[in-house]
């Protein structure tokens, strides 16, 4: 009998060894430990042996197969167990490991490095005779991970309920998060630890053209610190999100838990899977800086290398755009009074303009010329197209045909215009959320950008879905902003697409998928504030994915300027919106004020005109969520440096310390910095510019007045 | 005092009478009265002097404009008073009349003629500052009213809770109905009084692929019988249905009255609305005989006529197909032993093929050998397109790109041989309810078709309708077959729908829509059964509003000739198949059998050879819903006259009085009759074939076996 316990003991130990697994970084420092307790898949994180993630499940619970009718039945005796989140045995375990170097289309830096330690771990639930592979990536940054569905006899076609994979921390942190929706990013980011999230959420947003609220849920990228001696910060989100509805984050603010919270479509279902296929990855990014949360390229390593094999039609573009005068209410995107207008049936050569149109032919000229005059590579023009009567807020699904000029834009003579001088035209598709109509007329609209030799589209999704009950975030609608990404590769187009979902890297594999909004733009001055932190936050948040259209390089800040009296104004010195174009990457970079803005200040505007947008190398320098930003980056193929600084609603100073340059090289810094009495609310046109020859030894001090900043241009002397 | 009384009593009258108005039928037996009572409006019909339809309010209630989230709160306080039901003046009224003659391009005559008075009245309702127009139009068969909503400052854009438009009667009827639903109206008919509905409903339906039922309530057309001493028909549908969700019934029992139900879009809401718009005509066709039901024409007169100015495209059609051999299960769609393919991944050659392949090039060619020899115009075939593999039941989105054949069909050498041959290949795409996919790539499928000479297409939707939430009959579905239709149209391409809405008149407008299924058609023969007197209902309901592609013409109707075993079997003899050609008028008509059984009946298949597709006259000789149907048709452009007869389960004679013949001429008729001993469960094979000469004095007695019939081929002799 005793002998009998003693093999009992050891077959629980083996049993026990064999449920639990580990890896390691590949410098060691972190560990992930993955479990099965009663069948049930769970994994934990620790860094230089401190936990920083407990304990936490992984499954998904499922519709019953492709009958989303029973979604209101899921939790009835008929799909119990056949859930992929439980009943669980561990079948197979397989390690890999990956230390690589690739380099970007358009990035950061020349090189990436994708550098893991893998662990995939294959669970089996006997009762279903199924199997899932749940993979694991430990790199020297964080952890990824996610779900893979092989395809199989008993596993071909599933729908999710939801997938339920829990992060739960130890402590409350400090988070800098945005209220969850399923449509919509435009927030103010708010800043409390996670045990006040509930409190604060219900004023925590504003409203939005379309929005559906998640209570007590946020959003990803969610940058959290740990606070303390001993600090450490902590980015959750996702990478390579394709043929998969968007996560949100439930909070579970008294344990400091979060879980996936999918994005659902109009019958309330999470995702429709069709075998073999993989969930997006969910990603944990950890460090003690701050600023290695920034260099962070680990959302672009889970992501897969390019599949285009000519990339050669994709380029950084610098533009400007017939767009800030209606964004601020100076001019209109429709060109009549009318408003009810019907697509092929009125015409819109015999309405009554409505004198305010901005996308005429001679404004439109003035834009090419000083675009061209200034070495801009191209111009975006909003509000060309018939429609923009009655585009928005009716659920009217043929809104635009995106290929009918209006009748005082000339497309194909603005075009020749643009082209003679130099000048690209970038195309404006704004959906109105109408994307069934969208993909209807796309390849008309494609095949006349390529007529004209448009080579860049900014797409639109204001205003909910059609199809109706489908959410900016759900599942279809990821695979739309696909669906146009890989249209307009197939006609050499760059894509830049507002209001739609959050990048996940995908700019890795989809490199024409250059830039999108899907955050609070600068748009929002105009529609409501943004506060003096958000750009000190963005970078921490929506940019952990791929580069933003964030439209900077608002000069006349105030817009009283234009309406006596109004009130609303940017809250940003002009030195900071300078600055905006180095600390926030983007290779897609807009000036975004009026040209007349930027005649009274040329001396800072050639800060604009000079400033890279593709990067051979990028330093954090000093970074802190909500507080400062300090970044540098070396311009691709050549010695020069870019500066940026930027700070929140308190003024800073700070030392640049120029160590990064060559040793053996000496350089002409411009210095845009702002003035000493400049304010971001009582002056904030006050700015200083001055040159000085600097080296790798050089330490500049620099003032940042309140939402101040600064900008450097760095040259080599000859 | 009594003054003021008297003025008071003038001015009421005078209101009174302002407010009620009376239409009559050009012929002045039907009356139409139409009044306000507090505001809301009301109509009633009488035939005669008698009441058809009592007192019956019209009017939609409404969604807050625009904002599908209010959906829930539509009886607030916030929408009161919003809807379009009630609050109303008359502030005009305005009456027309037509008598007019038109030519449809295919038809069941060569004149129809169009004649009615109408009334517009046009309802303000002075709180909102808005108007519709309700128009009536009287016929000497019945009347059809529609809402009209002219454009205008308080009324552009609006979205449809419900329309409530009632049609009351005074008793209790017959009526023959199928249940209520948003996906399919492929049910039997049943046939009580209108107080039995809600007992009878429970039963009333079998499963279907997509079916959405709605309780208690009843599709259109509705064919409804006031039975007694002075029996009257009323058949309800609607006409020109576009840019609208289609409209079940509410059945009210106790009151022996309907409502319109809408179909609801996935968020609720029944339809979008941007003025100018007209909701589809909602028509009561009333005759004391049955046949003048069939033989109406108001669905079509209340139709548009059409506006394309060449239709020489479109043409009858005579085909066979590729077809009933997977309907019976002794072929397949599928190419390949997979359950789970990716369109665009998967490669097909390498797949192992199940060898049941039906659409395969040896049995392609046969088909179109035999269809050849037979004078046949079209051969269809099903299956001859990548995907059918796992094409039903789990919502997948990218089932089918509708250009690429599988391994053993080779659509050019196939199509070449067909060609040479005479015969045109018909393209089938089954679109599995992926709307959103279809009209991805509808415009290269079609291209195809026009690359290859296909001019006539035969679309399938089984299965729940992508987008998903949408329904078959919902606004945005309307709206995609509407769009098929149109870019067929384009191509000059003839479109066969099935599983599509029902037809409402739209082939005036429309004329390559030439035929849809929308109904139990045959194959239910193989799917449960049809019962007997299936095809004596159907003419009175869903050929109401347009031709079926019944696909009849069945010859081996016992399915143990195929299966030793099988029970199933088509509920008819063979004689009656012929009838059908006749009885159920269609320019698209299927010979649906397999050549192998028509070879053994050479002599019977004759007459399918024979009969004509378009007709110059119609004469419905004698009808009874759910009893017998004898119908006579003189061929387009000739003295050839075709008729045929059929009875339910009960066996019937019948004389044909053949007074309809051109009385100074000689005719041989080709009499095709049920065998003394055939029986359609025991022997329906049983046939007998006769010729004989006669005139317009020719009385010929039939007798038809239970579910029987006969057709006559009468040809006039030279």
């Amino acid at each position: 009998m005793k002998k009998f316990w003693l093999f009992a003991l050891i077959f629980l130990i083996a049993t026990s060894l064999f449920n639990a697994q580990t890896l390691k970084s590949p410098d060691g420092k972190f560990q992930m430990d993955f479990s099965l307790k009663n069948g049930v898949p769970y994994y934990n994180l620790s860094y230089l042996g401190k936990t920083v993630v407990e304990d936490s499940k992984l499954g998904l619970r499922l519709l019953k197969d492709g009958d989303i009718k029973f979604a209101s039945e899921i939790d009835s005796k008929e799909n119990q167990g056949k859930n992929l989140n439980d009943g669980f045995v561990k079948t197979a375990e397989k390690t890999d490991s990956k230390n690589e170097t690739w380099q970007p289309v358009l990035g950061e830096k020349k090189n990436y490095i994708n550098n893991y330690n893998e662990l995939a771990v294959t669970l089996t639930q006997p009762s279903n005779d199924r199997y899932i592979i749940i993979k694991f990536r430990l790199f020297n940054d964080g952890l990824g991970f996610r779900y893979e569905f092989p395809q199989q006899k008993n596993l071909n076609y599933f729908v999710i309920k939801e997938e339920d994979s829990e992060i739960n921390f130890p402590t409350d942190m400090k988070a800098w998060w945005l209220a969850g929706d399923y449509d919509s990013e435009e927030y103010q980011t708010q800043t409390s630890n996670i045990s006040e999230i509930p409190k604060l959420w219900p004023t925590s947003y504003d409203g939005n053209a379309s929005q559906t609220l998640i209570k007590n849920a946020v959003q990803m990228p969610l940058m959290l610190k740990k606070e303390g001696k001993e600090p450490l910060y902590i980015n959750l989100s996702e990478a390579a999100l394709i043929n998969y509805s968007a996560a949100n984050l439930d909070v579970d603010a008294k344990n400091f838990s979060f879980k996936t919270h999918l994005t659902p479509d109009a019958q309330g279902a999470k995702g429709y899977i069709q075998t073999p296929a993989v969930s997006p990855w969910r990603t944990i990014i950890v460090s003690p800086k701050a600023e290695n949360i920034l260099a962070s390229k680990m959302i672009f390593n889970l992501n897969e290398p390019t599949k285009y094999k000519d990339t050669s039609w994709i380029h950084p573009t610098k533009f400007m755009g017939v767009w800030w005068e209606m964004i601020i209410g100076k001019s209109q995107w429709a060109y009549s009074t009318a408003d009810n207008v019907h697509i092929g049936i009125t015409d819109f050569s015999k309405l009554t303009p409505n004198g305010k149109h901005a996308a005429n032919n001679e404004k439109v000229k003035k834009y090419i010329d000083f675009a061209a005059a200034n070495g801009f590579d191209a111009l975006l023009i909003e509000g060309w197209n018939i429609g923009w009567e009655d585009w928005f807020g009716h659920s009217k699904e043929f809104v635009f045909d995106f290929i009918t000029p209006y009748p005082d834009f000339d497309l194909p003579m603005l075009n020749d215009y643009a082209h003679s001088k130099g000048i690209k035209l970038i195309m404006h598709h704004e959906t109105s959320g109408s994307a069934t109509n969208y993909e209807r007329w796309a390849p008309k609209a494609f095949d006349l950008m390529n007529k004209y030799g448009y080579d860049a589209v900014k797409t639109g999704y204001v205003g909910n879905i059609i199809p109706r009950g489908e959410h900016h975030f759900s599942q279809w609608m990821i695979n739309h902003y696909q669906r146009i990404v890989d249209l307009a590769a197939e006609h050499h187009i760059m894509v830049d697409s507002h209001e739609s979902i959050r990048p996940t890297g995908l700019n890795r594999t989809y490199p024409n998928w250059i830039a999108a909004e899907a955050a609070r733009g600068t748009e929002f001055e105009a529609f409501g504030g943004n506060n003096p932190d958000h750009q000190t936050i963005l970078p921490f948040t929506r940019y952990m994915g791929g580069p933003m259209d964030y439209t900077p390089g608002i000069f006349q800040t105030q817009l009283n300027y234009y309406f006596p009296g109004d009130k609303r104004f940017v809250k940003t010195t002009l030195a900071k919106q300078l600055a905006l174009y180095v600390v926030m990457y983007s290779p897609l970079q807009m000036a975004a004020d009026l040209p007349e803005n930027y005649e009274k200040h040329m001396d800072a505007f050639q800060f604009i005109k000079d400033v890279a947008l593709d990067w051979d190398d990028t330093k954090i320098l000093a970074a802190e969520p909500g507080d400062y930003i300090h970044t540098a980056r070396k311009a691709k193929g050549t010695d020069n440096w870019f500066v940026g600084g930027i700070t929140d609603e308190n003024a800073r100073d700070y030392t640049v310390d120029f160590s990064f340059l060559d040793p053996n090289r000496k350089y002409e810094a411009t210095v845009y910095e702002d003035g000493k009495d400049a304010d971001y609310i009582n002056n904030p046109q006050s700015y200083h510019i001055y040159k000085k020859i600097i080296t790798s030894k050089t330490k500049l001090p620099m003032h940042l007045v309140r939402s101040g900043g600064y900008a450097i241009s760095v040259k080599p002397v000859k």
